[in-house]
This record gives structure tokens, sequence and C-alpha cells, in this order.
């Protein structure tokens, strides 16, 4: 995938490229497991993604319902305001999915609400929330419903068009494992539909889908020149995206979930507390509560210092309490759950906060069991 | 540069990484030749560089001078309305240079103005417009000046201090050779001063600076997460800017301009003529007649099936009635500008335009008064 993005620059409307263009949305149909023609990466890293969503689907006046279980949510709001909404907030505590009901007495509160917004995976926290129920509570309230799957992408189960998903963005660099810089984003025909019946026009000139679509899907069979794409970036997503396809979704969906299950083993071992429950759990995002005592910035440090690897910080309330452990694309290998496991726990029994020797055995039961499970 | 991006992914906060963004900053400032603090690369193209002066600097009724020449300053004008501001346009026909008379005379009569906004480069034409003088006249009537680099940054002198620009905006894959992709920006102290007395949010939260300024700049030595930037496309980005500190930037620009005036006499030699009067004309930017019955798209695609050879097409007016040749960057050497002459020679004289052997005896007359020139 690397060696992808330095292979020579050509332009971004030779047929070369354009062909590659072609290949590059089908594959992120099969990823995101939708038919959506509007289905492309845009040229800005996920948060462009998300700014793409918004600035396309709302405008001034519009009243949106905005779930808040972590930090994204928290931008989604920003995101509404900036555009000249209003949002309506829906709050869960961190760590915890989206209330389906409280989403469901918002969308009774406010009738005049066109638009659910939520997101399936929180980067911040590890949490998952239901996009199926939540899609279904937005159509029966005659709202279409956007879906942040930044860090659900390739990794864990999603199906945009059978769960009724309207606009959907990821970030190429998590469970895709590409270099970070590029958005993927799909619009449902409703979605389509809304954003070619505006009143206003798109704030955004960069993000306004009108003009992408007409150098990304072109009209006629031209394609017009809106900006120059980012041809090398593109490489590699284009790279990364046939990895997928070689591996197959579902079995990339089911590598992350063995992984997980033999790092949830060893962390557990070690004395670890996960954040979330377990029945709303991301395999790709493992957010584990700092022991009481332990210098949680010292850890992570002494990690990316001594074994070159890098775990996240708590973000906003859980800032110094959780470390987030990610499991994403290639990453999500036996290897690196065993050096993760390994080098934390000598990490920790340094600082007196866990005996060695507990980790690895549990990870390894795990992985034993796989196997004789696969064999039988 | 190509071999940089290949780089393994390091995190967008690791120490190491941190330490690129200050030599970046620190060669981008050289590069445009000013010691503003805010000055990084946008996480996008330059469209989107574009985008970040426009809804930093612009508040919904604010009134804005912009000069249209090409195809850039209407997309200026495009991102004033959608910020919500009033667009004051300065026309000049295609190729020609912005009238700095016609700026003064818009700038007498809308003396509520607030912003100027030119190209300095226009890429759609190859016409250069005298930054110094506009930049004067904006602030002699109490206006920021904005300034379109895209084309211009490394290519052909520009001065961002001494000519008292307030926000500039450029590409990374013209005259730096870098991959498309980046938009480097800088901004004055006048125009951070706006910024932060804007009256309203920026509509963008993606472009707004007073969020980006927190990662690239940070403040109390922390620097906060925004988005997460394109490592990879960043690694191409400064090993561009530290091959143009080595070859040093006003070398660069002489670079540009000895096998432009190579370019250009094989050109003429070939028949052809020059859109832009010599006074106006960018080194970097060719822009070319398509003679009398010449298959304008043909002679393009000839040159890149069987020389492997781009340039670029006519757009707006001069859509099918110009080709622009780029040199920009590493490109400007003189294999390309004989490949190029020799190519287009011969395409042209297989459609009965031209008489070859004219073309490449001119460039190399040029090439040698150049040495004798330096020997002397």
């Amino acid at each position: 995938m690397l060696a992808a993005m330095s292979r020579p620059i050509i332009g971004h409307l030779d047929p070369a490229f354009i062909a590659m263009m072609e290949e590059m949305r089908a594959m992120l149909q099969s990823a995101f497991k939708t038919r959506n023609a509007l289905t492309l990466p845009v040229s800005a890293p996920g948060s462009a993604g998300m700014e793409t969503c918004f600035v396309n689907l709302v405008e001034p006046g519009d009243k949106v319902i905005v779930c808040i279980n972590g930090v994204f949510g928290g931008r989604m709001k920003e995101n509404v305001e900036r555009c000249g909404g209003t949002a309506v907030t829906v709050e869960d505590d961190w760590g915890t999915p989206v209330s389906v009901d409280k989403v469901e007495s918002a969308l009774q509160a406010h009738p005049d609400a066109r638009l659910l917004a939520f997101v399936h995976a929180e980067t911040s926290t590890g949490a998952e929330s239901d996009v199926q129920a939540l899609c279904e509570l937005a159509h029966r309230h005659d709202c279409l419903a956007l879906v942040d799957a930044v860090t659900s992408l390739g990794g864990s189960p999603l199906h945009v068009d059978d769960w009724g998903v309207d606009a959907i963005y990821s970030g190429s660099q998590k469970c895709l494992s590409c270099t970070p810089g590029l958005s993927p984003v799909s619009f449902s025909e409703r979605a389509v539909e809304r954003i070619r019946s505006r009143r206003s026009r798109v704030q955004s000139w960069f993000l306004d889908l009108n003009l992408v679509m007409g150098y990304w899907i072109g009209s006629d069979g031209k394609r017009a020149y809106h900006h120059t794409a980012p041809i090398n970036a593109l490489y590699a997503l284009h790279e990364a995206l046939v990895i997928l396809h070689e591996e197959g979704l579902e079995a990339s969906w089911a590598r992350h979930r063995r992984h997980h299950e033999a790092l949830r083993a060893g962390l557990e071992g070690m004395g670890l507390h996960f954040l979330v429950d377990q029945a709303h759990r991301l395999p790709q995002l493992n957010a584990v509560l700092v022991p009481e005592g332990v210098d949680e910035a010292g850890v992570r440090a002494a990690l990316l210092e001594r074994y070159g690897l890098e775990i996240g910080a708590g973000l906003g309330p859980y800032a110094g309490r959780i470390w987030r452990i990610g499991l994403m694309g290639h990453a999500a290998n036996e290897r690196n759950v065993l050096v993760c496991l390994g080098a934390l726990e000598s990490i920790l029994a340094e600082a007196g906060a866990a005996v060695p020797g507990k980790a690895l055995p549990a990870a390894r039961a795990v992985y034993g069991e796989q196997l004789r499970r696969e064999a039988a």
C-alpha cells in the first residue's frame, strides 16, 4: 500500500486515472455494502468527510437531532450550527451507545427535524451504536439518517443499504489501513434528492457534492475539473481497497473480532477493565480504564519509546482515565496483540500495577480455542 | 520525494512528527519569504487553501473586491458569496493581468470594502499580476490583500512580507513538485488580528484556523488534536521543501526563467504565438494559441499517447483555443523543453501546421547564449 503511493504522478483527468477512479468507486460500494451511485472518497481527512455530509444536507434553519456519546457527536453539533442549522442534542454517557429510546422521544418532540446524525463507532470510547434501529426510527419520522463510520468501515459489520443509511463518511486510515488524508462517503438516492432540491447553495465550494460529482461521476461520459485530486493518496486507497477485497469484507470483520477476543482476554488477565459493556464494545477500539495510581501518559510514552507502540490517550471526560488500544486493519494481527500485551504488562508490573505472566497465557488460550473451533 | 511518501506511517501527535512539522513551517516561511507565524500546509488541495482564506477572513455582509482575469478569480467570487459576503468584481480580459487602475477605481467606489482578492499567477492563462502594486492599493484603502499563489510559489518571484500580502495560498503540486493534495497558506499579523476579532464563527469547522492553529502551532508547548493530518503527504511536502531549500529559492526562480526562454524560442520558432504579452508572461505556464484548423484535443492526445507528455487544455473562453504547457518545479529542465518541442513540432508538421526542424535549433540557440553569458 505504501509502495503504491510512490508510483509516478499522472494527471487527474488522465484516462488511466479515470479508470482507477471507477474501480475505487466500485470497491468502496462493496466495502459500504451499498449500490449508492454517489459513493466516492473526499480529497481530505475524515473531518472533511463529516463536513461534506453536513454542508450538503443541512440548510440554514434546518433542525437536526444530534446524538452525543463521545467526541465526534460533539463535532457533529458544531457542524450543524456552522451550517446555520439548529442542533437538538440527545446525550448519553461516554462509553455507552446512543439510546434508541431517547432518540425516539427527541424525534417525537421535534416533528420538524429533517436529519438524525449519530456515530456508529465512537473512536473516543470504543462504543458501538445500533445503526439499523436508529435509521428505522429516523425514517419513521421523515428524517434522513447521517452516520459516522470513521472507525467501523472495514472493521465491523456495516450494511449501508440494508440498514437504510442515507449519508455516511469514514476515514482512510482506520480499518482500511490506508494512509490518513481521505474520507470515503456514500449518499442514498433520498439524500441525493435532498441535495438536488436545496433552496440555498452549499456553503463550501470545495465540498459541494453538486460540483464534486461532476469530477467523480461526470455526466454524458465527460468529467469536469473541480479540484486537483490527491493522486498518490488515491493510489494508496485503491491498493488498500484491493487488499480488503482480496481478504473479503466479512473475513476482515471476523479477523478484527478474533484478535479483539484475544486482546480482551489478555487485558482482563492483567487485571484491566473495559470502559464499554461487552454488548456494545467495538473490536477495533479497546478502551480500558487506567488503574488507580498509574501514570497514564508515562505508560504511553514508555510503550512508544521502548516498544515503538502507540496507543491512544483518553479524550474529554476520560482524558487521563483511559487508554485506547486500536486493532485496526492489518494491525489487527496476532503479533501486535501479543507484543502489546507483553509490553503493557511489563510496564505496569514495573509500576506495581500488574503481576507479570498472566496476560499472554490468557490471550494464547483464546487463540488456541479459536483454532480448535475452526478445526472442528 | 515519492520515496519519502512511502515511509512508515507514524502518529500525527508523535514527537518525531511534530519536529518535522516545525521544519516544514520554517521551510514554508522561506519559500513564501515571510516571517508570518501562521504559515502551514492545509490538509487538502489548493481549492481548500483558497476556501481557508475566504472562510476565515470574510464574514456575512463583508464587501470584497474580487479581480477576475481567468478561472480562479471566478472561483474566488464563488467563495465570497458562499461565505455570505458581497463580491464586487473587477474584470479583465483572460490572458491580461489585473488592471491596477480598475482596482483603484473599485476601491474608491467601495470605501466599505474590507478585502481585495486576486490571483498572482493565473493558471488558466499564464498571466502574472502585480502583487506589490495591488497590495499597496489595498492597504491605502484599509483593505487586506488576499493572493492566489498556486502556480507562483517556488517558480517565480514572490515576496510575501516585502510586498505586504495578508493572506496567501498555494498548492503542493505546481512549482514545489510535490504530489497534489496539500495547500500551503500564510497569514500576516493583520489577517490574524481580523480572524481573532470575528463577530461570527468560521463557517467551516475543518478549515477554521483558530482550531487548525491549535494543532500546527499549539499553545504553551501543547498541541491539540483537530483532524488527523495526512502524514505521508506531509512527508512528501517536507522532502519537496528540502529539495527547494537545497537548490535555493532564487536559483529555482532563475531556472524556471531560463527554461521558459528556451521553450519560448522553440515555440515561436515553429510559428506558435503566446496568449499573454511578454511583460506579463509567467515562465512556468506557457499558453500558446492553437493554429487555425488544428485539432486541439487530438494534438494533446497524441502527445500523451506517443510521448507520455501531458499538456493542459484551454479553459473557459479559451477552451479549444489554447494549449497550456507547464514548466513547473523539477519538470522545468532542458530535457523536457527539448522533448516537448520536438514532439509538438512533429505532430503539428504531420497536420501540415508546422515546418519541421525549426523549434529545436531555436531553443538550443537560447541555451547556448545562456551558457556563454554564464561563462562570461
